[in-house]
Parts: structure tokens; C-alpha cells; sequence
């Protein structure tokens, strides 16, 4: 095949394509469709191909342009989902055993039906950490997917295949959820842009909930430009997902445009050490000061109960995680995923007034970020503590001290989603070439700031650019081999 | 004193009254301060008198009417507050022991402001079931307080101060806080009536939470007109309460007077049967199903899932209530009220998996009654089982079953305050003189039918009115020694 590479192209051009005429959304998802098979076995982003969908999905595309009509804003892009959203045909997985997914489900969650009503075409779903607990994407029942820059490495998690998928260009965009920091952290380790909106940000419906009361779902891009167009075709109300809150309004992707030409003049803007600094290695505090200059930030925060969020998201999380898994973990626990069984069933037995606790709390912590928002428009902190960590990689070595590898990548996102803040994870590059991330976090609703921040970063060459493409195929080895 | 018994009559007759000149709110306050003073050694409703206080209000809109300035809307009349209400200058019981209520409060709570503003007069605060938690108002520390139509009896709880004070003339109108029951419960057991707003419908703003998730606040009063002036001066968004969504609106008064006038047309009403009758006594039928005929009700309904929804209702409390004393609990226990302090410590052990179910529950039992609110506008059920309980009667015979008195007189309302709905408590005669209340539940936000409603059974004249004017002083017995 000659021609562009289609499928590193980002969404937004490859719509734009489809819909002058210049290529087909047939010949795109062919293209990626080939891309995944070549490059899959090495990385195991997907679980499942949806091959026939994504290329009826094309041909209706393509029709409707034979046909003269109008194009639709994500026309013949191919995007995937993470295995906890509803596919019509294919069982909700949610990184657990296939054989206790149940049946196939009869319809698309609410974010899948708005992707296909805006003409993307569906090429699959993806790994994840079992159930979304974890930020790693070691899974005992699908395999770890690794890292495109590095196949010894972790893709980060819980959303580790839509990092990976995203960053291997075996999709323009992908969807994920975030609950302490899995869309956050895989964007971190994987080098690509991750948006995790405000709490009740963008519907839930017809996907998998882990803590019903901090789950976020949210897209994954090659560029910031994708995630505003994205978040404007799945924005809106949903009666399935009573916690989301935001109508439709205007377009983010304009003020990203015109922040990515003009920049942004007046951003005041804040980085957040103390805690922040503390539980971030060299890579990490480099990457959050280097934003921060870029931005000229007027000040440095150190907030006081930081740590005190963390510890209260993991109760609220170990309690409704176990709440939600407690039937499976009485009737199927040898069917658990063993990296976080555990976890769960301690969650389950924690006393209910550590959760009121955690939620009452959850309150005050939000009243004192939303007074720093009357001060700042965008506060700068890093996304993970350090680069993508290693298969299997049992200890972290930081600043802090030593912490355990898997619950504790998530350090710095999880007191931020905490609170629902909407945040953007902008990649990037450090010195030995992996892509490390950091997150602009706005006021709530404020999308649009943290995306126009991150804009600009990117218009300015600051992010992250893979020094080669990923190799391909990455070479066979029994170290390489899933877990 | 000659001339009007102002105690007895209503809080917009009194502040037209003193409008007008007709009368000082001098004169108002000191006849209804003289009228605690004989009566209230019997019955027991106050805990702290606030004299001082409600005499310099008194001379101040005594003054601006000197000064021909505009009169507000309750001007000059005389009220109360359950205590667990911010009172300046005074500590805040919330029912508790007075050694453990912390030192004297700088400011009010914010209805108290807004009552103060609207020209009110605060005579005192108002006994309660220690904590809010119990059904009775026969309270350890401050003793029982009574039923002023018969002594023998208790007032209902937890705001039975607010419901006898009203009851028994010492006040035009009072507030109490319902969380399962507690505006509902005393004013059927005095024959008054209450309004439980929509949660978030009133502020409770510098008032001591019981269960921060299910708590209200609301009026008493001795008329429908007088709940909807009370409220419409009341209702607004509040920064002190972050569940306060309800922005002051058009008059809800206006409403009710033309309900009482013309009546209500088209008004679409059910009666709950089923666990509503189950758990109800004759009267408590005979009632709700007299209620239902004046609207000529549509249908009887046979809900599914109330006996659940008390149940989770019950969870979510001993666990709120649980963690918001487990300090307490843990450092004080001898010093708190015996008749539940054993609930509140097994509620501080409940584990967080019942605390997460009951509240997903929740959203799923206020949607099938959301559901309901499209086919019906009103529906009707018993505010008690019976009248009021014998003070210190441990057990109630009711067709379901026999129950314990102090958990159970709330068995009726706690399934709809769990789920936030607002109800007005219309009390109605029985037989054998005692009154009854009536559940008129609405949808969320519609206060203005429930209180329509109630004007239309009031105008009607089948509420009820007391067959002599309570005994004064009851007779000296040690049977009616306070406990």
C-alpha cells in the first residue's frame, strides 16, 4: 500500500480526510486493522477485534459520502474502548475471567453509541488491571500489555491498553476510566494525551463501574486536538448515569485551536510540591518544574491534607469496590484476579464509619481546592513518580521512601480524582527517551482550560515525540512472554 | 389582660396584626412568654428561654413600625427552635447532656438569621430525643416532654418540643429537623401540622447534624398558611449547607390561599396500602383512607420495596450517626442517653459494604417512585401508626405485628424521608379525641401541593381542632414526673 500511514495520522485529520474524499474510512480501518494484527501479538493491548463492525461501520461511512450528505466530526476514525464498556455482541469483560463476564450484551454503552453515531468505527477492546484495580495492566486472565517505547515495561493502568493502543497508533483514540488515576497513569507511561474530565463529566452508561462514587470515563489521543474534538462528540446528559451532570455546550476543540495559534495570555497558574515533590523521582519533578516555567507559574503549593486524600479515596475505593465484588469473592474467589482479590475483600470488611469518614472529608478537601481556584486557573503537579516501571517490578524508590510497585503509581493522581477535578496527562520526553507525564488540573467544568494549557505545550514542541516508531515486531523472548 | 388571646392565634394574623398597628409585638411576646411561664412546667417543651432576646426583637420591629417603615413578614411573632439549632449565646444541646454541648454558639443558625430578619421573635429552644435519634422526645437529660392534650402521652420526637410548643400555644411556629420521621412523628402526635421539605429544600446551616445524608429541617404550625409563609420566608441557597439546592421562588402562601379558596382541580392522588397498612393501626387506616376519599382518590398502590427502604434507611443512619459520635461514644459513653446509645455504638460497627448497598438502593427506590410522581401528583399515607404513645410504653400491637415503641412510631415515614420527598403532616381528629397526622407526599421540589393540599383538607374543616383548650397546669402526680 503507498500513500500516508493513516493510521498515525490524528483523528482530526483523518476525519478530515474521509470527508473531503481524500481516502476512504474503508481503506483507514483496513490499514490499522493490519497495523493490530502486526503489532498486537507483541504489545496485547486488545482483548477483542471488532473487524466486521469496524468495517461495516467504514462502508456506511463511505456510503453516506457517495451519497452526498453531510459528514460527521469523527467520520472513518478507528477507535477501541477499554473492556469495561458495553459492545453489543461481545460480553463486558472488565478484566475479569471471561468465563464470569456473562453473556453478550445487546447494546453499546452511551460513549460507544455517540463515537458510531459520529462515524468512528470500533476496531476492539482492550486490556486492563482485573475489574480497573491497578495501574499496571498485569493481568493473570488476558496478560500484561507492554509498553510500546519499551516491551519490558508496564503500560501503566488500569486503562493500559488504551494507552498502548493510542501510542502503537493501533487507534486514533481510545476511551478508558479513571478512578484514582487509570487514565492518567497509562497516558503517563504510554507517552500519549489523556483527558480525565470532571466528575460527572461524560456518562458512565452501559459501562462497568468500579466505585460508582469516583469513577470518570474519559479519552486517550495522540494530541490535545483529538481529546477536545472527542470530549465535544461524547459530551451530554444521560438519564443511564444519574451522576452526569454536563450538557452539551460549546465547542472545546475552537478554544484549543486558538490557544494552540495565540497561546493564552493571563493563565495564572500554580505547581504543586510538598506532597507532590515528595512521592515524585527526578523524571517527575523535572517534567512538573518544566511545565511549570513554561507556564511562568507565579507560585509553588505545598497543601496540607494531600496524604489524607489518598488514604480516604482508597477507603472510599476498598469499600465499594468490595461492596460492588462481594458475591463473586464469596462464591468465585479462586476465579479472581490474584493481584487484587485481596485488596478487595479487606475492602469489603472495612467499618462503614471509616466511609462516611473518607466522604465527609471528601467535602472539605473539595471546599479547600475550590478556594485555590478563586487564586489559580491551573494548578501543575506530575502524573506518575517516575517513567513506565518494569514488568513484575515489585518496589518503587522514591524521595518518600520505598512503596510497593502496583497500589502506589497512582500516588499522585489519586488525590485529584478524589475530588473530580477535570485533569489533562500531557506527555513528556525525559533523558534516557521514555515519556513521563504531567497533569494541568482546572476547577470543575473547566475542561477547557486544561485543555487549551495543554495546547499550548504541545503547539510549543514540549511534548513528548517517540524517538523511533515502536519496533515491530518486538523480539521473541521468554522474558517478553504475557504473565 | 383583656382583648385577643394573641398566643392562640396564627402567625399571619399576628404579624398582620402588629403590621397594622393593631397590636405590639410587645404585647404579643409578653402574653406568649406568660403563657410558657404557666404552662410549660407541665408539658416541658422548652429547654432554654431566650426572653431577653425575644423582647428586644419585639421593641425592634416595634420601632420600625414607629418609624412607618415596612413591615416584614412574620413581624412580631413569636417562635422557637428545636435545639439543635445554632442560638447565640447559647451552647447547642442537640438533646445531649449539657456538661457535653461545648460552649455558648457565636452565631445562628442561618433559619434562625433569616426567621430574626423576617421580624420574628425567638422566645427559647425546644426539647428533643438526644441526638435526634428517637421517636418520643423521653429524654434522659432534659426529661419527657408532654402531650399537651394529654399528659400521659408523649409528644412524639425527635422535634416533640417543636410539636408541643405549638401545640399548646407557646409559640406561633417552631422548627425541628426530620431525618426519619422526626417533624412528621410529633405533628400527628400533637395535632399539628408539619412540613419535611424536599431534601436540600431548606438550609441547615448552623444546625447539629444527625445524618448528614438524610437530615431536614422544617416548620411547625397550627395552619397550612402558616407552614408556606414560614417557608417562603425561609426557602434560599445557602453557602453553610452545600445539599441546600433550593434558590427562593415564587410565594408558595399565594398558592395555598387560593387552594384553600377555590380548591384544587385535576389533582391526581393515590393511597399507599400494602406495608403502609400493614404497620398502621385503625385510626392510622381510617385516616388515610378519610384523606383519600376528600380527594377521591385514583388508586391504591401496593409498592414494592418500602420495608427495604427502612431497612437501608436505618443502615445509613446508625452508620452517619455512628461516625459523627463515635468520639463521643468512645471517650463518653456514661454521659450519653441511655435509650440509644447502644444503637449508636452498634451503628459505629456496621460494615461499610451495608453503608454503600443501602445508599445505591436509594437511587434505585427514588427512581421507581419518581417514576409514580408521573402518574400521580399527591400520595397519601399515615404519618404514625396511632395516636400518641402511653410515655413509657414499651410495645406496639400493630396488624403486622407487635413492635418496640421507640424504633418503630417511625416505621411510616422513614421509607419516604430516605429518599428525600416532601411531605406535609396534616393532623386529623379520631374517635377518642386524640389526633392523627397524615402523610400528603409530593415530588421532589413540590412543596406547593403537598401544602396546596393540606390547605384544601384544612379550608374543608376536617383537620383536627382540640375538644377543650389543654389543662392548665396539669394536675401535680408523680406518674407525671418528668424521667
Amino acid at each position: 500500500m503507498s500513500g500516508p500511514s493513516w493510521e498515525k495520522l490524528a483523528a482530526w485529520q483523518i476525519a478530515d480526510a474521509v470527508s473531503c474524499g481524500e481516502v476512504s474510512a474503508h481503506e483507514v480501518v483496513t490499514q490499522v486493522l493490519q497495523t493490530v494484527r502486526s503489532r498486537d501479538a507483541n504489545i496485547n493491548a486488545y482483548t477483542d477485534l471488532t473487524e466486521r463492525r469496524a468495517l461495516e461501520e467504514a462502508a456506511a461511512i463511505d456510503a453516506r459520502r457517495m451519497r452526498g450528505e453531510p459528514m460527521p466530526a469523527l467520520a472513518g476514525v478507528p477507535y477501541a474502548v477499554k473492556n469495561l464498556f458495553d459492545v453489543e455482541g461481545l460480553p463486558t469483560l472488565a478484566g475479569g475471567h471471561r468465563g464470569r463476564a456473562g453473556p453478550a450484551k445487546s447494546n453499546d454503552a452511551t460513549l460507544v453509541t455517540r463515537a458510531a453515531d459520529a462515524g468512528a468505527c470500533l476496531i476492539g477492546t482492550l486490556n486492563m488491571d482485573a475489574y480497573a484495580y491497578g495501574f499496571t495492566t498485569e493481568n493473570s486472565f488476558h496478560g500484561v500489555t507492554r509498553n510500546p517505547h519499551d516491551p519490558l515495561r508496564v503500560a501503566g493502568g488500569s486503562s493500559g491498553g488504551s494507552g498502548a493502543a493510542v501510542a502503537a497508533d493501533m487507534c486514533a483514540f481510545s476511551l478508558g476510566s479513571d478512578t484514582n488515576g487509570s487514565i492518567r497513569v497509562p497516558s503517563s507511561f504510554c507517552g500519549v494525551f489523556g483527558l480525565k474530565p470532571t466528575f460527572g463529566g461524560l456518562s458512565r452508561g452501559g459501562s462497568r463501574p468500579f466505585v460508582h462514587n469516583i469513577d470518570h470515563v474519559g479519552p486517550f489521543a495522540r494530541g490535545t486536538r483529538d481529546l477536545a474534538r472527542v470530549f465535544d462528540v461524547l459530551v451530554g446528559l444521560d438519564p443511564r448515569d444519574h451522576a452526569c451532570s454536563r450538557a452539551a455546550g460549546p465547542s472545546v476543540e475552537t478554544g484549543v485551536m486558538r490557544a494552540a495559534q495565540e497561546g493564552i495570555s493571563g493563565l495564572r497558574v500554580a505547581r504543586l510540591n510538598g506532597y507532590f515533590d515528595r512521592w515524585a523521582g527526578p523524571d517527575a519533578r523535572t517534567a512538573s518544574r518544566s511545565v511549570a516555567m513554561m507556564f511562568s507559574a507565579q507560585e509553588e503549593l505545598d497543601l496540607p491534607d494531600v496524604a489524607a486524600a489518598r488514604g480516604a479515596g482508597f477507603v472510599i475505593t476498598a469499600s465499594e469496590s468490595g461492596e460492588l465484588y462481594r458475591g463473586e469473592l464469596q462464591a468465585h474467589y479462586e476465579d479472581m484476579e490474584p493481584l487484587n482479590r485481596d485488596r478487595m475483600l479487606a475492602g469489603s470488611l472495612l467499618p462503614a464509619t471509616w466511609y462516611v469518614q473518607a466522604q465527609r472529608f471528601r467535602q472539605q478537601f473539595l471546599r479547600q481546592m475550590l478556594a485555590l481556584f478563586e487564586r489559580f486557573d491551573l494548578l501543575v503537579a506530575p502524573a506518575t513518580p517516575c517513567v513506565a516501571t518494569e514488568i513484575g517490578q515489585q518496589w518503587l524508590d522514591l524521595p518518600g521512601g520505598r512503596v510497593p510497585t502496583r497500589p502506589s503509581i497512582g500516588l499522585l493522581t489519586q488525590p485529584i480524582s478524589f475530588i473530580g477535578l477535570p485533569v489533562v496527562a500531557v506527555p513528556l520526553p525525559t533523558a534516557n527517551g521514555m515519556p513521563i507525564g504531567v497533569q494541568l488540573i482546572a476547577a470543575p467544568g473547566r475542561e477547557d482550560i486544561a485543555l487549551a494549557a495543554a495546547a499550548v505545550l504541545e503547539a510549543g514542541g514540549h511534548t513528548f515525540v517517540p524517538r523511533v516508531s515502536p519496533p515491530e515486531p518486538y523480539r521473541g523472548s521468554a522474558l517478553y512472554e504475557n504473565r
